[in-house]
């Protein structure tokens, strides 16, 4: 794994192929929003661990870095004799999807390409299919984000309309374009109603542990969306006292009922957005649903990470990134990563085929095929 | 304001006068649980500013704090012409007041040091009637958070003997006797369980931005409390997958029918209680409560703190404490310390007199009289 520093203004997308098409190039977000610099990662391996340990991260960024794993696993694949072949590309598939298991988007896309790659065994053709494949997964996931922010464009329209000055959105950790390819899910249409010239503020969560809500205070920065940084505990008294028009979050899974899996502490945010009659919106591609399972609070596995995570926080000094400990050596800690919010909190989904109700009725409507992958 | 390290097992209280009785000695708050250091304070300038940067932080403790601040200020006022010591007196009490202004404690123990001082302008009698005042006050936030434990003890053994296994408690913040002088309030019932026999685990939050979770985890730590450290996003899924069979938390000003000002987030954790099935207990010794005041939430000023408080975290590193920068420069940060629970989702309050309903009936029943300083 090599490292590079890169400008600001030269990064538009989160994950991309080298030039020899031997590596894949990834932003590395843990050194964000202090250093920006990239990653290049050129084997399966290199990448699951670079998921693991949230250089990349984000919903459908994984997605998309899982795919190119699994053309990197092709190109490695290669030099091997046939059956040692096909298990190297098995456990290449197990090893992606033990890297977080939460996301729905990351087994989704190694799934896609187990499938797509069943109909060969022949090295150079299942290079070509497994890149094909990848490239796929990252354009449908920029256009599905393009979308996102068209059909939530229309919401922060008529709140905003509604209510007269800017509309107050508040979002939770980094469902920016760092998360996905571009765009964004739960981003997509705050940039959108910016674009648009609806006037629109942010309030960005800290989000403890890993602090992603400075994620979406640098593209927000860089996009120029008036925002304001607050911790987590603030959001309750901000809701409470009027000062959010509508909530907007991302997702890692949701259930064919519309139970969302995401970012912990999503599900305190919806909690007191239902309570003080505010709009909660899970803006996701339809790869993050996952259709197999209805009851999410009972099914969604929830990962546990690091205590490290907790015990410890990234900073900056004049000396560049730091990380300090916070918490006393020895302490006992818990460190669940996501949490899952009831369908009964969340006002609606905004997908890239529109808005939709949180039921199995019309999530299953609005998305009647089996996607492709699934 | 000089600084001492001392060792861990000598310090008992968090509050008394220093041997000359010229000064008062305090723990300095700021930096545990990495070190643990007094500082001695000789004006009532320098305790003010003590209690502003939170030195001395605490319902109970500011209120103790501020009672000797009067008292270093009488010290101060003996050495001036009569009109000069009182204008002297006067702008001492305005001074500690302004430094917090959502605490009651605070503002009441200046008022009853004011109320005592009315009788003389001799230097000497105001220098003892101060002393003898403070100490009372003292004396009696001791006598208080005494008597929470003993009431708070049983609601802790009726749940814990209907449940069978060690009880659950969630605090927020740090509500323990660094936050008073002995006991605490909210951890009052907890140390006097673990006393009792009864077992119990703590659920500690981290406590964004000043993560005073830390000192709860280090006063539970060093009374051999069993105890869990999280961040404060992970509390919702902690009480909604029943990990939490009570939540008991402290108190900066609580009104006369039971809306509650505490730590940021409090707001929060009340409300996924409530949603849960969970019983949520304020305890508080009744100098918090502000008799003066029904609805908090229209009424309770809520103080604005430095966005440093957020932008930079201490911790510690092999060379001692060190501040790190976690937030980028010149990102706009909105930072309110408090936020308030209405009265409707709190179970009860848990004072010196016994458990009391959130209710202006219950706590004017309760506390009929005009307490001492009011």
């Amino acid at each position: 794994m090599s490292t590079t520093d890169v400008p600001r203004e030269v990064v538009e997308r989160t994950v991309w192929v080298a030039e020899d098409g031997l590596a894949v190039v990834v932003i590395d977000q843990r050194e964000l929003p202090f250093r920006l610099t990239t990653r290049t990662l050129a084997s399966v391996h290199e990448m699951a661990e670079a998921i693991s340990t949230m250089v990349v991260r984000g919903a459908g960024c994984i997605g998309v870095a899982a795919g190119y794993g699994m053309y990197l696993a092709t190109i490695e694949a290669e030099t091997l004799p046939p059956a040692s072949g096909d298990t190297f590309m098995q456990q290449a598939a197990d090893l992606l999807v033990s890297t977080r298991p939460t996301a729905a988007n990351l087994e989704w896309a190694v799934r896609r390409q187990q499938r797509a790659l069943e109909a060969t065994t022949d090295g150079p053709d299942r290079i070509r299919i497994a890149r094909q494949v990848a490239d796929t997964i990252a354009a449908e996931d920029v256009a599905a984000c393009r979308q996102i922010g068209i059909h939530g464009l229309e919401i922060l329209r008529t709140l905003q309309r509604a209510k007269g000055g800017p509309i107050n959105v508040l979002t939770h950790c980094n469902a920016g374009w760092l998360a996905f390819v571009e765009h964004g899910s739960a981003t997509a249409p705050i940039y959108a109603a910016h674009d648009a010239g609806v006037p629109v503020h942010v309030y960005v969560g800290e989000t403890r542990p890993l602090n992603q809500g400075r994620l979406t205070a640098w593209e927000l920065d860089r996009a120029g969306v008036d925002h304001t940084f607050v911790v987590d505990n603030a959001v309750g008294h901000l809701i409470r006292r009027g000062k959010v028009d509508v909530v907007i979050v991302g997702a890692d899974r949701v259930s064919r009922q519309g139970d969302t899996a995401n970012k912990i502490g999503t599900y305190l945010r919806a909690l007191v957005a239902h309570h003080n009659d505010v709009p909660f919106y899970v803006a996701l591609p339809s790869s993050t649903f996952d259709f197999a399972m209805l009851d999410g609070e009972a099914e969604i596995p929830i990962e546990e990470r690091s205590s490290e995570e907790v015990t410890h926080v990234r900073g900056i000094t004049p000396d560049g990134p730091q990380s300090l400990r916070i918490v006393a050596e020895g302490t006992d800690v818990r460190n669940p990563a996501f949490d899952v919010t009831p369908a009964e909190l969340i006002t609606g989904l905004i997908t890239e085929r529109g808005l939709c109700e949180p039921t199995e009725e019309a999530i299953t409507a609005l998305f009647p095929e089996p996607r492709p992958g699934r």
